[in-house]
């Protein structure tokens, strides 16, 4: 297979369209709505390390990874926007790390302050994670500004953390506890050309599930929990606490790709393929249990207790992304498609504020009120959104992801171009000016102009389309269409876009009889609000007709249609001889990304089939 | 409304039939496991008291009720059989329990060698509850057999707690944490005639949920656990631990009865009808979650956690029963019966050996598997029964409620005879023989004889019946068919019995789209066993033809028909569009009361609809 680089962030602006304005509501809210519910929880004063026993807002293992995904969300944002205040922001938070900085390159605001002898010992406790995301925003912070201030102050950190366990082996383990700075030292390996990180990563990659110090977990954990159940390259199944799984699979395909070692690709393959094919919603969402918010088993897919982290299908997306570089298959983007508009999408507000941690696939209020009768409750995913969690690592996670969007939609080879996603944009690089413009998700039609040297251009026909167009002649190869390009190329595809009822595997026990409503990328669900109680109870016919309108709040079309319920008032206590007696419900659908935006009410993917 | 009273067990035999064939296993097989098991883990040797610290077998508790639930099932059986090694057991028991009774009249095994100072302090600690199982099995010793020592004891006991609860006011609570003692009482009261008895039943009645002493519960508990929350007067709703509260009505039922207590027994009603038409299951079944074996919400039924346990069944068939006796309603029979057949009898074993604590009305043995992955997992019913539990209860009673039954056939008030349910019999008393043939519940023939003086017989008609015959006139008020009667009167009553498909309000999500199978008073349920994996994907149509075959294996008719479910193999990974294309399957129904006899496999009662 061909693989293809990314063209860069900085190359890619988005142009008036739905994720467009996304990024507006990321720039204008979610980054100063975050920052300030950081700030007042003390998180970047902690970086000063000057807390003191029984001061408030004692500094927690994994607060510098929620500032590092602040601080990177915000550098991406400055691609788009010259926000002076968030510069000064920015900067003064790297000056603090700086300031705080131990004479080693260590930083590391819990254990600077408060545990300082017990450095490197803990494998459980986060510090290398926060490593890797504050090297991903230094990096990033010097990409997008060319400021590289931040990038020393990582480096130093970097050497240090080489020295302390590839060099010396003198930390209390070898592998991280939480993967994240295996992908982040590649970066780092990229921004600086210094092949010792790039060696680091591969070491951490290369020992995980091979020492015997590092099997420490929490009590509830075991060996899956960490990924740490077998050499990675032996792995073929997604295991444990889905965050750090996927996290770990992103550098595996990197590694891979970097050293062309094909045992690490095939278990990337397996992993993934187990991922799509076995253990993940129809939303991209992946973990389906809150307890060790891990993967579980094959087709287990609770609706209603799904855990499906916004973290978790985020990094389902990026490692997917990183599949389709390494290999040009659309399976690998469709994923990251599923898991971008819904899953992910479904963790921040509409209007950027508030943020899932969980995101189910069906909410009923009354189990909720179960829960009030006893005192050990069962755990159930949150109704509304929230503007902060104790463990807040989602929300500065749909900051950063989503103003770095751009990432996802080109890659190039030699002699190919690829289009991976279809948001309305420029791209230049190298002589090459790629101009995207389309109404995608709302509606199917993609207009190409490219300006520049190009011979080939490719482009995903999404796997939810059955029937397309395009104006010129093309190939069609593992779900990409290739297609000869010179300069002034225009191309026009059309992706047809209905209504499709998608059922699941009848393995996935939780879904039998049930049908989801999609259309192009995009997942539906309906609520209470529009459709009245016990949704569980309408059913909806697989020939039955929907007009499709498109809607303001939701900045997506949604969906209308008759379906079908019993008539509660109708029924007696509990149980009555069984008839094929119902009446019309009217029924709008709306994008699942969008649940849970008006109070809280019954909402549900799986609809009943008549 | 015109109340009647049980005819006395002594005076009911069973003859050939259903329950018959039940009562001979429980007789040659249940009373002698269930006592080996009670043996082998020390339960009878508690009752010498002579345990001392660090010996194997500490006592329990609440062992002094298992011992006493085995002691009244040996006694029923004895009205049945004369067995002298029984006998020779039981009276051996009693004398341990007499040789160690102090002078006071106190005894229990635990608290008399291991916290004796603490002796009707703890609310908590079961002392009233095992004190009440032993006086039912005095009196029922009593009754069998005319042997009085027994019974002797219990009322010494009585004396006590009457001086110490009533008189008194010394004890550390005011009433018991475990309901049973209240209605054991009244059966001690009707046994003696001494109204003390019948007194303290009432009071402790009158002050439940009056009292600030006995706001204290376990740490999981609130109020409502111990049914504490309210005055027993004002409450409305069936609240907290399933089986302490169908104790307790079973007392209210009674009190309310003794007393004309119309305030009490509308409780007894609103409760019932609480119970009946919003938190029972199909099965008759209570009490669907584990935590606190409790009660929830209304319409709260999950099926594969559905707690449902073997004594909260039978606790509402009695509760039920004395129902029907103080207001001949057929409603009340009817859920009698509906617990008897189903959620009660699926808790023993078809061998007799093993049974259920919890009766789920679905097993998936993968989402057993799936806690396997997690430490903490969530609590998931057994899937085979066992023959003894830490916690017994279950066992013993089913024990002394099998050979008990007759006690539920017939009830008599000045002029009419009460037939409340169907299995061959003969009932003698006061110049009064009844014969009762009838191949029930595989058929539902009934051919009465009467002979001797009688006026009326009120015959029950089912609730599951919508067309019956009788072959003398009758009037029908309540659900019963009065008939008048006289010497040598022979009745034969025929109900229809077709196969029905029940749903269930559409208020119980859990079974949206989905039917439950019966054919009279029998629940039925597919298993892997027959029906191959994936159960939740087969459907059924409401107009299929069933075959109702009797089945030696399970003493009853099972049912075959075609269903419909997806080909497996044609799908291929998660999600594919909608198709109306399914494949037939045979299908096989059991009864539900024999679920699980047959190895581990998948376990349905609530079928989809085609």
């Amino acid at each position: 297979m061909q693989s293809s680089k990314p063209i860069g962030m900085k190359n890619v602006k988005l142009a008036s369209g739905f994720w467009h304005g996304r990024q507006k509501i990321n720039e204008d809210m979610t980054v100063y709505s975050v920052y300030n519910r950081f700030a007042e929880t003390g998180r970047f004063n902690a970086l000063k390390c000057s807390w003191t026993e029984g001061a408030p807002n004692k500094p927690h293992i994994f607060w510098d990874s929620d500032v590092a995904k602040w601080l990177e969300g915000a550098a991406y944002i400055l691609c788009e926007k010259q926000d002076e205040h968030l510069i000064k922001l920015i900067d003064e938070t790297i000056d603090t790390i700086e300031n705080n900085q131990d004479e080693t390159g260590y930083f590391n605001s819990y254990f600077l302050v408060t545990e300082q002898d017990q450095r490197f010992c803990h494998r459980t406790e986060h510090e290398l994670y926060c490593a890797g995301h504050l090297m991903e925003a230094a990096v990033t912070y010097f990409e997008i500004t060319g400021k590289d201030k931040f990038l020393k102050i990582m480096c130093k950190y970097a050497d240090y953390i080489d020295k302390v366990f590839r060099i010396e082996g003198s930390a209390g383990f070898t592998t991280p506890g939480h993967p994240e700075i295996e992908l982040a030292l590649i970066r780092l390996y990229h921004a600086t050309g210094n092949l010792n990180y790039l060696q680091l990563s591969k070491f951490f990659i290369d020992q995980r599930g091979c020492n015997e110090k590092d099997n420490k977990f929490y009590d509830f954990a075991n060996a899956k929990y960490a990924q740490d159940h077998l050499p990675l390259r032996e792995q073929k199944t997604a295991e444990g606490h889905a965050v750090r799984a996927v996290y770990l699979y992103n550098a595996m395909v990197d590694i891979s790709q970097e050293f062309q070692d094909e045992a690490l690709f095939d278990a990337c393959k397996s992993i993934f393929k187990n991922i799509a094919e076995r253990r993940m919603y129809i939303t991209g969402g992946i973990g389906s249990t809150d307890v060790g918010e891990a993967f579980t088993i094959d087709y287990d897919l609770p609706n209603q207790k799904a855990y499906a982290e916004t973290c978790a299908a985020l990094g389902l997306a990026l490692f997917a992304h990183k599949m389709s570089l390494a290999s040009p298959d659309s399976v690998y983007a469709d994923i990251a498609e599923r898991a971008l508009y819904n899953g992910f999408l479904s963790g921040v507000s509409l209007d950027g504020k508030s943020f899932f941690y969980e995101n189910p696939l069906e909410i009923d209020p009354k189990q909720h009120k179960r829960n009030s009768c006893t005192h050990t409750a069962e755990h159930l995913p949150i109704m509304q959104r929230k503007e902060i969690f104790d463990c807040s690592c989602c929300p500065p996670n749909v900051l950063r992801y989503i103003a770095s969007l751009g990432n996802m939609l080109y890659s190039k080879n030699d002699d190919t171009v690829f289009v991976h996603h279809f948001m309305s944009s420029t791209a230049v690089l190298e002589g090459l000016k790629i101009t995207q413009k389309t109404n995608y998700p709302s509606e199917g039609d993609i207009h190409l102009y490219i300006k520049g040297k190009c011979s080939k251009i490719a482009i995903r026909i999404p796997g939810w389309c059955s029937s397309f167009t395009i104006d010129k002649e093309y190939e069609l190869k593992n779900g990409y269409a290739y297609i000869k390009a010179s300069d002034n190329t225009e191309i026009q595809v059309s992706f047809e876009m209905p209504v499709r009822m998608m059922e699941s595997s009848p393995y996935v026990h939780e879904n039998a009889g049930r049908i989801a409503v999609t259309r192009g990328p995009l997942v539906y669900c309906i609520e209470g609000v529009d459709c009245d109680e016990n949704l569980r109870d309408i059913s909806i016919e697989l020939n039955t007709a929907f007009k499709v309108k498109f809607d303001e709040f939701f900045n997506a079309p949604v969906l209308f249609t008759k379906g079908y319920r019993r008539n509660s008032s109708d029924f007696k206590g509990l149980y009555m001889p069984a008839e094929n007696r119902y009446m019309k419900q009217d029924l709008k659908l709306i994008p699942y990304f969008g649940f849970a935006n008006r109070g809280i009410s019954e909402m549900l993917v799986w609809i009943l089939k008549k």
